[in-house]
């Protein structure tokens, strides 16, 4: 039935990018308070968007930074709810000399539409809003209930989005999210469904040595921080790239059979991905590239320092030395758990007469899974099989999604991410831009999904 | 004979601390040019203390830094030639604050002389000056012809002394060097006949990656710096804190019975040393603490670094890591062999896929060694003996004495560290200061020294 709502959408290609336009020109900059009117423009756009389609209930959530925008329609009770997730905050325009037109006068060149927030998140939000304005104007409701979330603090790691979620708590609850944010990878088509979590320490080593020592006086007797901080980060891998921490990977946390299928099905080239950034093949050697970013958990020391490190030479034995490490878990690896065998292997590895301080500042995101059993899932893969007459694929991404990762935390619930940004998009870059057929594909998939996620969803109840 | 020479220098101490007051008050602070003048003062009170006990052939060196003083008594044709070695430079006196009387006042409190120079080295040069000065006096020459310098540049690494030996090797050329720097170690009576050379490396170990990467996107598939780098730098020692450098320590430069003996006789205190620092031993399992610190080489890494350092996280995959390295040398250990072989070490334990770019900014200074049968040791012992009734004790400093491999470089001769300072003098820092004992002991044992030094040294031509 929503092919007529995205045959519709079809005929308003232009209207949309007119009102995209309107939306871009909101300069609406979370991480810079001098874009206070812009963010504050934005929310307005907004509200004015969602109550003229229909939307109820519209309203601000203050959860202590950037407000949020609410809408609802519940008009189908004792149906499910779903969650219409999007942000209305950009990254900042900088560097200005290196745009090619204003970064929030939203340009089309060629097939392209330019300006900032165009395909993050601004531009797959429209057409999330497009979707579910068509449909309520052409449908009259929607299969289910449907609440929308547009945060504003997206981009600057979404600190007051867990206050919302306690404070607004009777408002927003549902069973599934459909995220407007996130992308495509190139892989057309595809279905996001999963990420990795992570988890941060950072580990200082001290000798009992009082002081930094001169070498002269003291080398030879006695311990340096810096060779025992070697051995200690040399005794995380081995030399294949394997992680030698006791507990780190359970042997069910091992990708599945299916998984790995899901990834050789993605046929990744190899070559061409090392050849993109100079590097080579390393990491566990049982497994692909692919399989290594995505289905494999990793254990990286981003930074080390200790001693001294300005020009010349300095001859100190030094009595600390200091590491930052974090870990991109996958499912089946509880990032607290995790961090505590890293810990404990690091104890257990600091030789006599050292000391350890680990400092852990977040509790860390798990793994993020959507099962093939989700409707969002079932859904999702009819709609773009209908559409592009292919089998989707299923993809990982080897980051963290926060966001999916928060709402699993605080609402218990599944998010997919349905945004249409693609690469060359370049967003967070100058010259961020969108191509007008994401558009044309968005408009014509949201209405199908949201009818096919009624479909399945009320038959699953 | 010249015990004649060290009693009317006993009854000289007053006139002699007189003339030291006069040399602590030219504020000669090598480092910073505000004391150009105190420069010019010191230089000046020597050249007419040098003129006024009838040295002769007065003048000044000029390597193109701070120039140096230089004077000569060359009346025993035939006869070898002593090069009598001190400083006339001072460390700035910083932080003024902490100073308890004028820095260059020379002040009397108890029975201490406090004052910036007061021990390094213009005390020690004094009793050099007023041993040379009585011995003209009295015995009205010396057993062998003597050359004085006293350079301006110790302070900060006497960059010009090697330029000085070159453009002045007619005047400066002699068979030994008696220094009136460096100091007593505590063991008294004691020799020291050595110290460790020194060589620095700074090594940076890169991947492939044109860039550091997001390990979100990348990590698990590549290789990573600051991994490889721990591994690196691990394998360069093992758990004990041997150093794993194939052709490092050549067997035949291992401590000899005799030098390990000389060792055992300074029964030190290894729990008051550990103790004094909070250090914990570690080190070549198979010598003592002593033996580690003066006899046995070390591979000291100074400073590692490289990711990012900053405050909280960032998950970054770095594609660079850096480490400084000193090594300190033992006899039969060549710098520049030395660090070669260091060098081929971590070439041969660089993962494959990363590269190595090694800076050697010096060629490095060889370990220092004075022969028991050398005549600056047998003159040494016997006046010890006589002077305090014990056998003298050997040491061995675990640091670097660049003067002596300079000079050892320049003129192939050797140098005999013959100065009165004392660690309780704190030299270099605020209050420093100087014992009137070691004034005392001194100018017992500089007359002496002279006089014996003549006797072996011509039965020995």
């Amino acid at each position: 039935m929503s092919q007529r709502v995205a045959d519709h959408l079809a005929t308003q290609i232009e209207a949309i990018i007119g009102r995209l336009g309107q939306y871009v020109a909101c300069a609406s900059v979370s991480a810079d308070p001098a874009f206070e009117n812009g963010m504050a423009a934005a929310r307005d756009f907004l509200m004015a968007r969602l109550a003229g389609m229909g939307m109820e209930n519209v309203q601000l959530l203050d959860g202590g930074g950037h407000k949020a925008v609410y809408a609802d329609w519940m008009h189908a009770p004792g149906k499910p709810t779903l969650i219409v997730y999007g942000h209305y905050d950009v990254q900042p325009p900088d560097p200005l000399d290196a745009w090619e037109s204003e970064p929030f006068v939203l340009t089309q060149r060629g097939d392209r539409l330019y300006g900032r927030g165009a395909s993050d998140n601004k531009g797959s939000s429209t057409i999330a809003l497009e979707s579910l304005a068509a449909y309520l104007q052409i449908e009259g409701g929607f299969p289910f209930n449907v609440r929308c979330l547009f945060e504003g603090e997206e981009e600057v790691g979404a600190p007051s989005l867990p206050a919302i979620f306690e404070r607004y708590a009777d408002l927003i609850k549902g069973d599934l999210v459909l995220s407007a944010d996130g992308g495509r990878n190139g892989f057309w088509p595809a279905i996001n469904v999963g990420c990795r979590g992570v988890n941060a320490l950072e580990v200082t080593l001290r000798t009992s040595a009082v002081r930094d020592l001169h070498s002269g006086r003291y080398g030879g007797t006695t311990r340096n921080a810096l060779h025992d901080m070697a051995h200690l980060l040399a005794s995380l891998h081995d030399a294949e790239g394997r992680v030698m921490v006791e507990g780190f990977l359970p042997e069910a946390a091992r990708p599945t059979e299916q998984q790995r299928r899901h990834s050789a099905e993605l046929a990744m080239d190899e070559d061409a991905f090392f050849a993109s950034f100079g590097g080579v093949a390393h990491g566990y050697p049982d497994y692909t590239a692919i399989e290594r970013l995505t289905l494999m958990p990793t254990l990286e020391i981003n930074g080390m320092w200790g001693g001294y490190t300005g020009p010349g030479s300095k001859t100190v034995i030094p009595n600390a030395a200091h590491a930052k490490i974090t870990i991109r878990l996958i499912a089946g690896q509880d990032p607290r758990e995790t961090a505590a065998a890293v810990i404990r292997h690091l104890e257990a590895h600091a030789p006599e007469g050292t000391r350890l301080e680990i400092r852990s500042d977040r509790g860390g995101a798990p793994a993020y899974s959507l099962g093939e059993e989700s409707p969002l899932v079932v859904a999702a893969d009819r709609v773009l099989r209908e559409i592009t007459g292919k089998t989707p694929v299923r993809v990982r991404s080897g980051g963290t999604s926060p966001i999916t990762a928060t709402i699993r935390d605080h609402l218990g619930i599944d998010t997919l991410m349905f945004g249409f940004s693609l690469p060359a998009d370049g967003v967070h870059a100058p010259n961020e831009s969108y191509a007008i057929t994401s558009i044309r594909e968005g408009v014509t998939c949201w209405p199908l999904m949201l009818t096919e996620l009624g479909r399945i969803w009320n038959q699953s109840q």
